[in-house]
């Protein structure tokens, strides 16, 4: 056993201001080695306009000059990990970026960003998922579809965003035709990337992948690919000749997008030949690391969250209204993936602690409000908040909403206030959760991953509360990176070490980290009150169907409150009993 | 004209924590000299209890003590002034106190506190205001008088309170029956003070307020005087029995409770044979000293608000809802003194410095929000809060509310949530003056006095923009203390070098500050579409009777927040313009 020769794959994870690479082993999802290295232009990675802050765009070349950089020290690392490990035993890579991060590309597939006319115009750069500049164009394509084609939006929430594919394309028609003009195609960046390590950037040979072109560029079979021809061109002429320039087909991350070519291989330090993915959005691998599958619900949980399940393509399922995409293969080949998402976590509770500063430095920290937070039982303040500071994704789709606290009084603390914001991110989540469930999802096990699931556990408890379910953090801490090299590793198959499909690599590759958190049934009762009186507020201010009163909100949550103050004595009373009866001892 | 002998009156001011004694000019309103003695007892004056956070005593002796030592004070200061001033020019006095503040008497009319037997016993103190232990009974005297005298409510807005007279008295005789049964009566603080002063401390020869008695013991000549007592005893039979030892007849403090005795003459240093005015709350002295008259609003602003105006008692006047007093001649004789407040005004700005410490020391003192905050065009933050941190005193009447923020996002900065608080109580305000002329209350002019209205600036600002009013600022520092004392010139009448009645005496001795707040009319404007907003959150979550959907809220708001953060773009760089065209000239 001991002459096996041991197989691995690497997993590059293109984020917002740096890329990942990862080596991973195969055999056991035993993660050799990982480095990351930050895009050397802009500000952390981003080219900004001082005079519009909807703007954010990347330099395609960053991607490129970072990839070399990071491959590099990932193989040093892992040599230094492992004396046996050789470059030779990669059998395959996977890659996965931020999306929709579309950018203008000339005949042979070059971004325009790399001619010297357009270098310094930011047009011509990637178009970075959080640029905002096209919200007028994101809201025409909304109302056009909405008339002529409602069946556009029904897969992707009802609202096509600023965030995708044509809101950006028909913004840079509008301002800056010249690269418009001067573009033969646009392409992703999720696209790009593969296709130059292969050496099929030609328009032509380039593969697109599923999962970007979804309900991102409102890919579907259904109406025959891309929208309409008609339907582009009534928003421009142009933007429907463009369809003609962009794809027909698209592939899931099961396809090699081509074999590394012989100068990447040189630039990398890796063995040619070797064959490289179709890329796949960071969430879509994310959820494939993190071992998503019938019945598994992801919850990757950062800033924002990013909510993934899949089911099978061949069973019936509705259109699920609030959900941003629901895409045949976007996840895993031969199922749907199901896409939800919160627009604000962990950045909920940094504005609170950076912004707002609450307590002073001392007392103030995340560490210490959580410590603070850790002792209060639910309802205990009287509290309620809505988590919409950066509006909602799901199941709203409305980012014209905003934060709401309620129930303080002169006595309230930041703690307090902090708890209150967490579990308006847990209520927001079982909103989603209620959801697909209404819609016939199941949903058996929850699978959390991502920075806040790995720090903070006040959260993942909380969260296990709240919903009543048990929360279990995926094993790796980079799934996004880890679901690459996974697909690297079904593009190299089985014969040379790798797998015939997604299901055997998660078998082999995935897992749970060995502490999990379980509900509390006291505590869930009492969330189950609260969640009523949230969703209530939810109804009343995010959507045009609820009618009522809120008079009795303030009240029920005193009511609570003060039954829980009760209990919080009782519970100090009874452990001050305790210590006492130990000392008599 | 150097020769005529100048006269001064003095004013007590027995406040919560401390008593102030005030030498007045009466012919110009001058105020030779003011000072300030702590009371020693207890908590900064105030008898706790550890187990039992709604109870808040005072011990009578204190009131008399640092009466003695503030006088002293008060006189030697007035001669390091002028070194023409001497006691002997002292022509009357006047008291106000806090209130309802009763304690229980034997048949002398001295407290059961000076009994030994009692010193030591909580409830044979003085019941300050604030003390909410007979929270239980207000409800049940309040639900009695609903169904069998709802003309007792119709008078105090509705709902007896715990902080008043006949709640203090039920509770005592239900708690602590030996003290109830050892007290021949009960008499509030404001009505022992002169009564001791005076000789006059015979349950038989005691004066009462009128103020005092006012709502707040449900007095009323409609029903001849306090609630029957039928009434009474279906609360208890001895509180009916009570009512025969308690007063038929109530005086306005035009009228002398009685003539300083020998004895407190000499403990004082002033001349015997004075005459002391019958006492009065503070809140309504206050307002007489900051020149309350018909169509003159007076708003005494500090931790919580009063704000009282008079109306003439010879033309009619609807009962007003929400309202907590309309008493005729509780503040001037000859008029309905009609009283409202808001329950946490300055308590809110503080609880958010104090305990949520936003910015950290550095950033978050009062004066840097302020200066910040300052900065700002209304509806610039899209926040929106409601004042109730503390409950809702007027309109709503109602304990059981909370405070509520909204439109947060990720950007929302500390200076703006307070910005959004101070708002809120000018919102709060409003709603308050909106009802008083809904009813037919004239209101002209609004004279402002207490700590937060002298003190910060920037409140005044956004309270003038809010109502549309130009805010006036009463002239003295103490308005309670010169109001008593007004009362003290009017008892002593014109021959002595005082007044014969309060009007003569306010027209000399009352006055504002040189300096008014004007409303801006853009900002006006703007806040007139926010208090639009306002309102429909008051009422959804204030009242019973709202019906609707609050989804518009948050986008009228962004929409607010989006045209002002142009105009402020737009105001930025026209003084960007402004300083250019400078540099060049």
């Amino acid at each position: 056993m001991k002459k096996t020769r041991r197989a691995y794959s690497l997993g590059l994870d293109f984020g917002t201001n740096s890329v990942r690479a990862l080596v991973v082993d195969t055999a056991s999802g035993e993660e050799l080695s990982t480095a990351v290295v930050n895009y050397p232009s802009g500000e952390a990675g981003i080219l900004l306009d001082p005079k519009d802050p909807n703007l954010a765009r990347q330099n395609p070349a960053d991607y490129l000059e970072s990839m070399v950089r990071v491959v590099k020290k990932v193989l040093r690392l892992a040599r230094k990990v492992r004396k046996s490990f050789s470059a030779e035993q990669i059998i395959g890579i996977g890659i996965d970026t931020t999306g929709s991060t579309p950018m203008p590309v000339d005949r042979n597939g070059l971004p325009l960003a790399f001619h010297d006319e357009f270098k310094n115009n930011l047009n011509a750069q990637a178009w970075l998922w959080k640029d905002h500049t096209s919200f007028a164009e994101a809201r025409e394509i909304t109302e056009l579809a909405a008339r002529e084609h409602p069946e556009y939006l029904a897969r992707c929430g009802g609202v096509y965003s600023s965030e995708w594919f044509f809101s950006k394309i028909l913004h840079c028609l509008r301002v800056d035709p010249k690269v418009f003009e001067a573009a033969y195609t646009w392409v992703e960046c999720v696209d790009f990337l593969p296709a130059i390590l292969t050496g099929t950037l030609a328009p032509e040979k380039i593969k697109r992948s599923r999962c970007a072109a979804g309900h991102k560029a409102m890919f579907n079979e259904q109406w025959g690919g891309l929208p309409a021809r008609d339907f582009l061109s009534k928003l421009d002429p142009r933007l429907g000749e463009l369809r003609d320039r962009l794809y027909e087909t698209t592939y899931t991350s099961d396809q090699p997008a081509g074999y590394l070519t012989r100068s990447w291989a040189k630039m990398l330090g890796l063995k040619p030949g070797i064959p490289v993915a179709v890329g796949a959005f960071d969430a879509h691998l994310g959820a494939v690391g993190a071992g998503v599958a019938p019945g598994k619900f992801v919850k990757i949980i950062g800033t924002s969250t990013c909510d993934i399940c899949v089911w099978p393509n061949d069973r019936p399922l509705a259109d699920i209204p609030g959900l941003c995409g629901i895409v045949d293969g976007s996840v895993l080949p031969g199922y749907f993936g199901l896409e939800a998402g919160q627009s604000a976590v962990g950045d909920i509770f940094n504005w609170f602690v950076n912004y707002i500063q609450p307590g002073g430095p001392e007392h103030g920290s995340h560490q210490a409000l959580t410590e603070k937070a850790a002792a209060l039982l639910p309802g205990e303040s009287g509290l309620l908040a809505l988590d919409w500071n950066n509006g909602n994704r799901t199941i709203l789709v409305d980012q014209r909403l905003t934060g709401l606290l309620l129930g303080q009084t002169l006595h309230t603390r930041p703690e307090e206030i902090y708890l209150a914001l967490i579990e308006s991110t847990a209520f927001g989540a079982l909103t989603i959760i209620k959801r697909f469930r209404e819609y016939g999802v199941e949903i058996n096990e929850i699978i959390n991953c991502g920075g806040i699931a790995e720090k903070n556990l006040l959260v993942m408890q909380i969260y296990a509360d709240v919903f009543g379910m048990e929360m279990k953090i995926a094993r790796s801490s980079q799934t996004c990176a880890l679901g690459a090299a996974i697909a690297g590793a079904v593009v190299a198959g089985k014969n040379a070490g790798g797998y015939d499909c997604f299901e055997e690599a998660q078998a082999a590759m995935c897992g749970v980290k060995p502490v999990s958190f379980k509900p509390r049934p006291d505590r869930h009762q009492v969330y189950q009150e609260l969640y009523r009186l949230y969703r209530e507020l939810h109804d009343a201010f995010g959507t045009r169907e609820w009618q009522g009163n809120l008079y009795h909100l303030m009240k029920e949550l005193l009511d609570i409150r003060d039954r829980q103050l009760a209990r919080a004595r009782e519970l100090a009373a009874a452990s001050a009993r305790t210590v006492r009866t130990r000392k008599k001892k």
